[in-house]
């Protein structure tokens, strides 16, 4: 099932997507969803960003090649973690499918994307076994982590160099139905291919962060967890359009914009 | 005013406190606040957090006395911030007034409060100066922003350190009037004072945060800012008591316990 979160000139409310027709519900599409008669077609409705995450984790740092890639750029060494240490990004920073990433104005010209698998939990879960811990997960989605390099190394936290309003992308929808193992993604810059990496290709995958992150915290309903990336970005300019697809799930879009002034 | 959010057999809402009573209303206080008729005494309630924010910021360091402390156990010189880059907690962690923070059976010795003083938002708010930037604030309340000093040193993040269930005690209450400049923190473990300390004679003070917060991001209402701690805090076992009381605004108290296994 393919669920969209949209908005109407009076209501904002999850839908099941089939083809161009959405049929509305009430609640959430992981609680006890109900339609409510009203249908519309997806080209009259404004996609929102698939949920708000009561809590929005992030893993940050979760494939080879981008630790490789991010350390030669930086010309150290890379340093690959020994654990599964999640990390958190902030809802402010959230936008829907193709809403602007607006850079600040005062930004540096290092702003890149990371293309990532998102994680959406449907069920309450404390004390997950790795073996069990898929048991929460109710359906994926895809984000966007863009970052201001210069700020996320210069600064003592990441609050504007990854939390900046705009620089979460996030949809265009949750899709329950997927092989984690044939996903490929894909991020293209003005339609031309910049990476691609084989989707589930993670340091630590979805049940090994599971299951540690429930051994000490509650995952409820609407959490997010996004998954990191692979490979490295181009730096992005005002115009730059970024498309993040993977196989199977959907595709992402969102133009980068910068201000003069 | 005096809000508490409460819950009883059959409802959460928010209620006036005066003196013993309550009066419900109904929406939040920030919003447009309606009585609903319905009155309780505060001994028939339980109390809840006052607010599950939409995101949670932290100031983290931002007292001297903390710093100076913090290095001297550490061994290592002190190292004050050059700017309010501000940081993050998670939502997960919270929890209200007396119920218990429970240490993870694996946490190490090194179980610390942190007293602070929580400035709640009020207004949607972007691009404040300073001389504008209280004009979000609705009220405040109180934090322990609760730590196991190992894993914040160890781990690639606070994951674990700072955001583990129960870390985050918040309340007991929002209190709209109150004088900063003549309130005083004081913690107290199992009756006998701690620390003391002037709450107002922060590094960066709530406009300086506020003002450089919104210059990249939008506050929401219901979004909360702990403002840090001074001094330093003893290592917390099973059966302990914390009151962070700050002079004016109210006391939170919370007992620590710690599970065998």
């Amino acid at each position: 099932m393919r669920w969209i979160r949209f908005s109407t000139d009076d209501r904002c409310a999850y839908g099941l997507l089939d083809g161009d027709a959405v049929m509305e519900i009430s609640g959430e599409p992981w609680g006890t969803p109900a339609p409510t008669g009203s249908k519309y077609r997806l080209r009259d409705v404004t996609l929102e960003v698939p949920v708000v995450p009561r809590t929005f984790y992030c893993a940050g740092i979760n494939y080879s090649t981008h630790i490789r890639e991010m350390a030669a750029k930086r010309g150290v060494q890379p340093v690959f973690p020994e654990k599964p240490d999640i990390g958190y990004r902030a809802n402010n920073a959230l936008i829907a499918h193709e809403q602007p990433v607006v850079i600040p104005v005062d930004a540096t010209e290092k702003v890149n994307y990371e293309g990532e698998l998102v994680v959406v939990i449907g069920k309450q879960a404390k004390h997950l076994s790795a073996a069990d811990a898929m048991s929460c997960v109710y359906g994926y989605t895809i984000g966007n982590d863009v970052s201001e390099r210069t700020w996320q190394r210069g600064d003592r936290t990441f609050w504007r160099g990854k939390n900046a309003n705009t620089f979460k992308p996030m949809g265009p929808w949750i899709e329950t139905d997927v092989n984690l193992d044939t996903m490929t993604t894909i991020v293209r810059v003005n339609g031309a291919e910049s990476v691609r990496f084989k989707t589930n290709d993670m340091i630590f995958d979805i049940p090994t962060y599971i299951a540690a992150m429930t051994r000490y915290l509650t995952l409820y309903p609407g959490d997010v967890i996004w998954m990191g990336t692979d490979g490295t970005s181009p730096d992005l300019r005002h115009g730059d359009v970024v498309e993040v697809e993977i196989t199977g799930l959907g595709m992402l879009r969102n133009p980068f914009v910068r201000p003069t002034n």
